[in-house]
This record gives C-alpha cells, structure tokens and sequence, in this order.
C-alpha cells in the first residue's frame, strides 16, 4: 500500500479501498465540474440524483435484485433496523428469530417491544460457536417472519446453508457479510445491511424489501421516518439522506463490478480467509473458536491459551503495524476481521507475524 | 475561489468552508499518522475518541454549553428528531407548537402521533411571512414543553426574540441557523439541529439536551435509538455513530472559532444579509417576501412579479454560475441560502447579477 497505510482488522467501520479512496480525495473540492464537493450538493439537485441511481443501479447488478424488490438507502445503522423491521412486519405480532450470536441477540431484544418472539433456533449452548440445524424448525402458521443474523461480527459463524422457514418470510441481517458473496435475493422478503462494515462510511443502511411488505397500515406510534414505505414511495430521499454514504458507497459498488462482481469476492474472500485459517488449524498456540463449517469468512475470532496471553499478542500485533485485533470485549481473545477491502497482503503479513510470535514466544 | 467551485445557495446540503474541505481532502489517505482514512476508524478506538472529544469540546465553546447539557450526535435528521422531541419530553401528552413554517408544520404533525398537540400561535394567516408575537400565550399548565423551529428554512422567517413560554421548557428546531448566531443556551431544555445546512455533510443532527430532561421511564413502543439517554449515556457511541459527519462538524466547529465565534459569524451574517435585502429593498423588480423586523439572515426568499419571470431568472442566474436559487416548491419564487459557509462575494457577485438583469429586463 502507498500513503503509509496501517493493515486495518477492525470489525467495522473497516478498511475501504485505496483506489476507492483516491477518486474520493480527487473529487473533494469540485466533483466533476459541478463546482461543488458532494457533501455540499443539493439532494434535490441533477447532479446527485445521477449519483443516486448509479449507485442503485450498481447494487442492482452486483446482487441481481429483481425488479419486485425496492432498494433504500436509510439513515442509521443496525440500532434502528432491530425496530423498523418488526415495527414494519410483524402484522400478526408474532416472529421468529434463530439466536446465533450478539447481534441476533440484540435483534431478538429490540422485537420484543413490537410483539411476541419465538427463538425457534439456538446456539447459545455452545456458545454461539455454530450455526444450529435449521432444516425443520417449528414454525408457527401466524409467524410474519423468520429472522437471522447471517453473519455475526462477534463470534464469526456465518449461514452457508439458509433455514427452511417453510413458506415465511425470510429477514437477514447481513452487514458483516454484505457484498462479500453472491446470494440469492428471491430467498429473502428482506436483506438490510449496515454499510460500515464492508461498504463504505458508518450512517446508513441498505435495505432491500419485497415490494409486498411495505405497508400503509402500520401502527399509529410508529414514526414516519421508520416506514419503509415512506422511503420506498420517494425513491430514498423523503429526507435529505445521509449523500456522502451513497456517494462513497457507489464508488465501492463500481470497484467492485471492475474486480468481477460478487462471483469473484467470494474467491478472494475464501482464499484470504484460507490463510488465516489453515494457519491457526495448524498452530498449537492460537485456536480457531468455530467449528469449521460454520466458519465466517469475514470475522475470525481466535484465542491463544489465556486472556493474559492474548493481550499480550494485541499489543505486540498492534507494535507491528496491525490494527484493531482486540476481540468484542463480550467474548474476549482476538478476532482479525478481513471485509472485502483487506489486501491478501494483509492476511499473509498477519499470519506470517502470528507465526513468528508462535515460534518465538509459545 | 480556488478550484472553480460555484457560489451554491443551496438550501442544504450546502456549501463547507473551502479550506475545511482542503483539509479533508489531504486527510483522506492517512489521518495524521494512524494510516487510515477516518471513514475507516473503529469508533471505539482511540484515534476517533479523540475526533470525537475535539468535536464536542470546541462546540460547547463556540455556543458556550452549560455542563448541564449533554451534546449528542445521531445519525438522521429532522424527520427523526421531530418523532424524538415528543416520544422523550411528552410526559403529560401535552406540547404546544407555534406555527410559523414547513418545518413547525411537520413537526406539528409527526408530534401529534404522541400526544395533544396544541398550537399557541400561528402565522399561517399571512403564508408564514412573519413570527407572531409570542410575548403572552395560552399555555396550559400541564404542556410538556412549548416547540419552535428558530429559523424557517423555506419560508425564510427568524426568531429573533424567543418565546415567553411561561416557565415551560423551550425546545427549538435550530437546523438552518445552527451556529450562524450566539444563543444563550440555558433559554432552552432542547436545541437540535441537523448538521446538513450550516455546519457539515448531511446524515447527522446534533442536540443539546438539559439532562433532567433525559428519562429511563419512555414507553414500551420507542425503540431503543429514539430514547435520548440511550445516547447520553454512552456518549453517542451506543452503536456506531456517523464519525465521517462528526470528524467534518469538528473540522467546521475549529474553523469557526478561528474566525472569532458565534459573534464574529453573527456579525458576517449580518453584513451579507443586507447586501442581499438592501438590494430587494431598493429593487422594483424583486421583492422579498418577508416582514422585516423577521427576516432570516439565513434564508433569502424573494419573487418577481410573475413565476414565469420567476423561473426566468432562476435559468438566468444557473447560466451565469449561481447554483440553486430555485425557491421551494411550496411556495415557488425565488430563495437565496447564504449561510455561514457563503462568501461575501457570493453575495455580492448575486446581487450584481440582479442588478443587471434588472435593468437589462424589468
């Protein structure tokens, strides 16, 4: 990398791309003739309505979204779907969520407001260290929806395998994961993801909703700002939304059309993630804490034989140039999270480090 | 200028300081030696707690914040805020809400889903063109708060002196004055504004909330995000805040102490505005469309006899390099937003403009 540039492992908001970050640099004090930085640009104005579209239209292409599926762009991050989302579904008041982790965790507490919650499925026991078998959950016939958490940041399992919701609606929360692999969008009534992650800036989401859930009737308390009607009706801007994330997020969208699209991420993710794993599967001192199947390839939680020992990895990764290696202080050890945007470079020069610490100090 | 930027009179989003942006841009790579763009940056590491910190400190000098008050930075903007005044602070179910614009409008009706609303005072009898006198209103002894919105961005009229509101706590929409003017901070239990029209990029508004207004007890439905203390407490990193937004306020809030303050800004402010109105004063072509002793010095809007000469100019000053004059759609005509970030030769160069025109067309 030029510039100096730190090997960034940080859970999010994360590494973006170089040449992502260059053309933003380049465009900051006049975008393209406009005579205007984006950040100053009427969200009314022509010329950020062309950036709007394009980066829907990009997003579009990368994922195949069908046309019965609305795109939004909507301020705030995963806080404030754990709401909208049953504050918009749960018509009968009835959902069921699969307990994977600390981010379904807080999606199952957040729905509670809004109406009854069925955990249909847990990996608590173990804690959360897999994916459970979700081939024949026990589904009630009233349930609006079925809610996951496809990739958990903290404890880095990841769905490879979609429940079998039996004809209801499926709901994911795909932040952690978002862009890094193809899905399949008809599987989903809806897919949100938080974009600081492996997007762009924190202060958005993306929402992509079947155009069927959205709904007039809602009730009264729920505000207007948190009906995804309000933003699907005015095509994401009902209020100024957050245009530096859009814009920044377009750019990422195109860079990573220009790799090969969605297809091609997923190669690089898998034989990044390779790496890191092969390493620690070979390593006496530093443990993998999934079972393999289940593993992300986005957040990879590991732990050394002790918390003291562990610490002290973090700060000697941290000496070497390494960032952000700490693990989420709920689970403890390291976690090295390797999004889109962090170089093969990088995932060798840790492994190479890890190795040499192994060898030196274990 | 540098760089052939437009003078913007935008609305919002709207122009930033050239060189704030200038340091952006320079930052974009690196941020001072951490070897990451911000938009890059765990908001729990020390490198953004420390952005963070500045941002907050420099504001509560610049408006000179009681430490009473809490600062938050939450991601969304006015239609969130005008969900989140009346879910926190409509205790009794009773607000009052002076009527003098769009934007107390809204907020009159995004209220009403909470609670009885009740409107003390209105200037919908002459289309919002002035404030009404506030100096004796009918507020009920159980109203929770009395709620202005300080600067109309769209009908272009200013609160110059605030409400009595009879010892009930004040809560005013400063979004399109934000920082253009001193403000006696202890007048209010709330200020807020979103951070899109005089301060930075659009996703973020920032309120200033006396803390015993801060209450563990909301109701069940307010989701976890709308309930200030939940801010408060974790020092807006609950979840992951818009640290690209607050890194850019935290630029524009040192920038404006460099330039003196809310004083020296208030002064500037001042001077601008009277190029613009000495003009439509002085003008038998363009007439603003404001009382006097309420004009905004913010937001300029004015007409010409006719829309169809209305829209002739607004295609006449674009040609000329002038971006944005277009009024609103509710109330056409012609609007001119000159806020802190505007040169005074933007003006000056606008008022020459329609000096000519005038001349060359009236």
């Amino acid at each position: 990398m030029k510039y100096d540039r730190t090997f960034n492992f940080s859970a999010g908001p994360a590494m973006m791309p170089e040449p992502v970050l260059e053309e933003i640099r380049d465009e900051m004090l006049n975008y393209r003739g406009s005579g205007m930085c984006v950040m100053e640009m009427s969200h009314r104005s022509k010329v950020f309505d062309e950036i709007l579209q394009e980066a829907e239209k990009d997003l579009r292409e990368l994922m195949g979204i069908p046309d019965n599926y609305k795109v939004l762009f909507i301020q705030g991050g995963g806080t404030l779907q754990f709401a909208m989302v049953p504050m918009n579904l749960m018509k009968n008041g009835l959902a069921c969520y699969i307990e994977t982790g600390n981010w379904s965790k807080k999606a199952i507490a957040e729905a509670k407001k809004y109406g009854e919650v069925k955990i249909v499925a847990s990996s608590k026991d173990k804690n959360f260290t897999y994916i459970p078998d979700c081939s024949d959950l026990d589904i009630p016939d009233n349930a609006d929806y079925v809610y996951i958490c496809e990739n958990e940041t903290i404890h880095g399992v990841t769905w490879f395998k979609l429940p079998n919701t039996k004809g209801k609606v499926l709901v994911s929360d795909q932040s952690s994961m978002f862009l890094s692999r193809p899905c399949n969008v008809s599987d989903y009534g809806l897919i949100w993801g938080g974009v600081q992650k492996n997007v762009g800036p924190a202060g958005m989401s993306i929402v992509i909703i079947r155009e069927d859930l959205l709904r007039d009737d809602l009730p009264d308390f729920v505000p207007t700002y948190m009906n995804y009607k309000t933003h699907a009706d005015a095509g994401s801007v009902y209020n100024t939304p957050n245009c530096w994330a859009i814009y920044c997020c377009g750019k990422v969208f195109k860079y990573l059309k220009s790799l090969g699209g969605l297809e091609a991420m997923n190669e690089i993710n898998k034989e990044k993630a390779a790496i890191l794993y092969d390493f620690l599967d070979s390593s006496k001192f530093f443990h993998g804490s999934v079972v393999k199947k289940d593993r992300s390839l986005m957040n990879v939680p590991f732990v050394t034989p002790s918390p003291e020992q562990d610490a002290a990895v973090v700060a000697a990764t941290k000496a070497a140039g390494f960032d952000n290696l700490k693990g989420h202080k709920s689970v403890g050890g390291l976690r090295a999270s390797i999004y889109n945007a962090m170089p093969k470079e990088g995932v060798q020069a840790l492994v190479d480090f890890l190795r040499k610490y192994e060898a030196e100090n274990a």
